[in-house]
């Protein structure tokens, strides 16, 4: 008997499923769990039909519902933190505490909280007012319902039923059909559980948030570029993005990829020199982080090969072998990790960790040190770039500053990029050469830091130049800018004053909503 | 002798081009004025590698020089306007007054005079700083030159070298590769040589502004995709836009079009009883000005068929009659027009003006109006949506309001939508039922006005949804906010003070930028 899936505001069986699946427990690669049913074109379908109904009902809710809503929602995930924590764990191996109970799980319910408040305040749609000519224009929502594509590697705070873009799509206004990632059904059938529950209680669509488990890659570009989808957001592996990128370009839909990468880490020389022990411990811990599931995998680092990096590097490996080795998500992660691995080897890079053999059950993962030259990065520095996803770091040995340089330049867009310098300005002279060639590959430029940590911050960026994204433009994370992926601006010119939405008229809608009136930012009224 | 091309700092002819052309007098069909290349590759590789140069020199600059740049250029336009005026209404028969003086080469300067005190104040970059993480974003420049592809029928205000994405992209801190449309070369050559001449004493890199007259269009897919470029803006016919936007979509490069559409008005049955002559006249000048070749002109008019109506009709038709014809920018148009209103004939419009035979020599144009009836739109909507680009307007006469409500709802995206109504409450249920469907389809809701009139006000959205442009959060005119196009968003994470760049250190680096600094905006320091 499958599970259901959620559509048009019931549960039901999926319509003409094409397939069905069950999760793997990544500690025995054996099948766990209930059936799934792989969606076909006709849940899609209906999902579309009444999304877009939703987004047409919605357009009559105030702000306050959707805030409401996001907040019963977050206080109810929270209320079932144990059963969730449970099932996340059992269906990715990630462990209870304090990675989902202690972090993942009130990153989730902060973001909720953060874009209630957004929608709640209106200051995220950037109202301008000209008060002399009577134009006035805001971002508002979309006109349709967003398809949101979820990962593997965060079953609560990237999930489409409760993660960023989930919280940003609904705060700016929208519907969202979700489909989950084949790796944890178990966790997003909870989720939407419920997600469906606060939904009956909210004065929303009940259509507001549908749930498909799987659907064929098919019928997923069909998804993306269908005359229905107002915009999709999809976070996963590179391959499948720029298919989906192609499908929805070509149909004129916004689609917002977040396609991870290396998020190089550049050590210079007097950093080394001064704490290359401090660096080994941060560097260690960070690639291994979540099994090093992370997007945000310190996946490359490039440092001098003299004296101190040597040291480092020893050290480094030593510490990768003594960190205690960890469980992928599964099958395919396990099997891609160790494709990326083994063509790295065969282009020129040499493994510094041991190669003892785990269990051979499941899909264990030891800890990795990767180290080439800079003269074999640069001679493949394409393939060099492959995306290792898992508990790997490539160490790019560079010969002096001007081969460090020419590695940085043939660096693909990346999310993020660190640089670690001394303490003192004994490396100022190479950060002013370095940082304006990094800062133009990256989103988010580190000083001193590792990469793993995205904080939810109004400042925060988590994107990148393409490939990272498909926009340079648009952050996945931090709220409210999160959000204006799923806006269109909107303008109204000469508009009569009570047609204008509350964000609009001359009334300030909250007495604290910030706006653009003539020259100024302000929270008074026009 | 063919003109010189200004590539990497400096006139010079084209390298091999392959082809050459002049530009042809409107009023005679003529060939007149000097002879212009036809750039190859090569030209547009120089230009690249000089531009990406550019934009690493630029990052060393201050924006003061990129706004007393843009002053001075604006000056010199102004300086110089009788001859810009003479020779842009040669090359486009549009009227040297009001048109192109008193109308199109100030708001030409204003906006470069917009953009350079937005480049000086700062506040463009929507600088967030959330001082408790020490996290610091801001939209900041790209990473190489922006290719301008310039249209036909605004020689001044939206020229590749000085008009509205010019000037965006500019203060934006970009260098721009110009290449104008091949209707006005005289025209875009003698702004070329102002625009060198500003350069010269600027201090920026002399490649700030490179510039070609024409290229063919495999090389245009090429330039949009080259991993040198950083973004285009594009301004012209759907079919060229749909295959720039391939190109560039497939590379992952940000292209940014506008690609116009008919700009539905809508008129209520109220409005027309009330004052049918008033907009009759209305809409007789807005979809004659400059002869019908905006972007913005009004070629859809929807309204009931009753009694009011048919007198606003025959009014109209009038009116149109009685205006002065006008003469089209090149034989291209006058051919595309007319194979417009042919195909809007053959599918059920008919013509309501005369026909009488103007002059043949040239392109002359006669005001034309064109109805059909709801029942034959629906038919055919899609065909029925054509745009004529030409001194025309299609009405459509429908049965009653529920009509209305499904002509409307099978309106492509667009720029612009109008709704006339009563000027008390007597259309107002009509217009709550009718806002909402338009409202999604257009950028710009006007009320009880024609949608010819852009102004440049920072409210003012000059864009869509898809296919009206690429995507629907960003305007091509309306300063600064036309500027986020040719921008990254930059994170700045634990990045040492003296390392920030000066909008995101501490202190406000004008005293008067607007910065969103933990939860406020603000002027102060951080």
């Amino acid at each position: 008997m499958q599970q259901s899936v959620l559509i048009d505001g019931r549960w039901r069986p999926a319509d003409s499923p094409v397939g069905a699946f069950r999760a793997e427990d990544p500690t025995t690669g054996r099948a766990c769990g209930e059936e799934y049913p792989v969606s076909g074109w006709r849940d899609i379908a209906a999902a579309l039909e009444a999304g877009k109904r939703a987004a047409q009902a919605l357009r009559a809710r105030s702000p306050e519902k959707l805030a409401d809503f996001l907040e019963s929602f977050a206080g109810s995930i929270e209320h079932n933190r144990a059963e969730l924590a449970a099932m996340a764990s059992l269906e990715t191996a990630l462990p209870q505490e304090p990675r989902l109970c202690s972090i993942e799980l009130p990153r989730t319910c902060g973001q909720l909280r953060q874009a209630a408040a957004a929608a709640r305040d209106r200051s995220w749609c950037l109202a301008v007012i000209d008060t002399a000519l009577n134009i006035r224009s805001r971002y508002g929502p979309l006109d349709g319902p967003v398809a949101i594509l979820g990962p593997n590697n965060f079953p609560l705070a990237f999930n489409p039923l409760s993660g960023g873009d989930f919280a940003a799509a609904v705060a700016a206004g929208n519907p969202v059909i979700a489909k989950a990632h084949p790796g944890h059904p178990g966790t997003s059938r909870l989720l939407a559980e419920l997600v469906f529950a606060a939904l009956q209680s909210s004065g929303l669509p009940l259509s507001q948030v549908q749930f498909i488990y799987e659907i064929r890659p098919e019928d997923g570009l069909r998804l993306v570029s269908h005359p229905d989808i107002a915009a999709t957001a999809f976070t996963g592996s590179r391959r499948s993005g720029l298919q989906l990128k192609r499908a929805a370009d070509t149909a004129g839909k916004p689609i917002y990829l977040e396609m991870s990468g290396i998020n190089p880490v550049i050590l210079l020389p007097g950093a080394l020199n001064e704490r290359g022990s401090k660096i080994a411990a941060e560097l260690g811990t960070s690639c291994t982080l979540g099994t090093g599931q992370f997007c945000t995998n310190p996946g490359l680092v490039i440092l001098q090969q003299d004296a101190a990096g040597e040291r480092f590097l020893q050290e480094l490996g030593r510490n990768l072998d003594e960190l205690p080795d960890g469980i992928l998500l599964g099958r395919q992660v396990r099997e891609g990790w160790s494709e990326a691995l083994g063509i790295l080897e065969t282009h020129g890079a040499e493994r510094l960790t041991r190669r003892t053999v785990l269990q051979t059950r499941g899909n264990p993962a030891m800890n990795t040190l990767l180290t080439i030259s800079g003269d074999e990065f640069l001679k493949n520095s394409s393939t060099a770039q492959i995306e290792a996803f898992g508990p790997s770091t490539l160490t790019v040995l560079v010969r002096d500053q001007a081969q460090m340089e020419a590695v940085i330049k043939n660096l693909e867009g990346n999310l993020t990029g660190s640089i670690y310098s001394h303490s003192q300005e004994k490396d100022d002279a190479a950060y002013a050469r370095i940082e304006p060639l990094l800062r133009t590959r990256v989103g988010r430029l580190l000083n001193d830091k590792m990469p793993t940590g995205v904080a939810v911050s109004p400042a925060m960026h988590h994107g990148g130049p393409f490939p990272a994204t498909g926009h340079p433009g648009f952050t996945a994370v931090g709220i409210p800018r999160s959000m204006l992926r799923f806006a269109s601006l909107q303008c109204y010119d000469h508009v009569r004053g009570h047609r204008l939405p509350p964000e609009l008229r001359d009334r300030n809608p909250t007495g604290a909503m910030w706006r653009f009136i003539d020259d100024a930012w302000t929270q008074a009224d026009a």
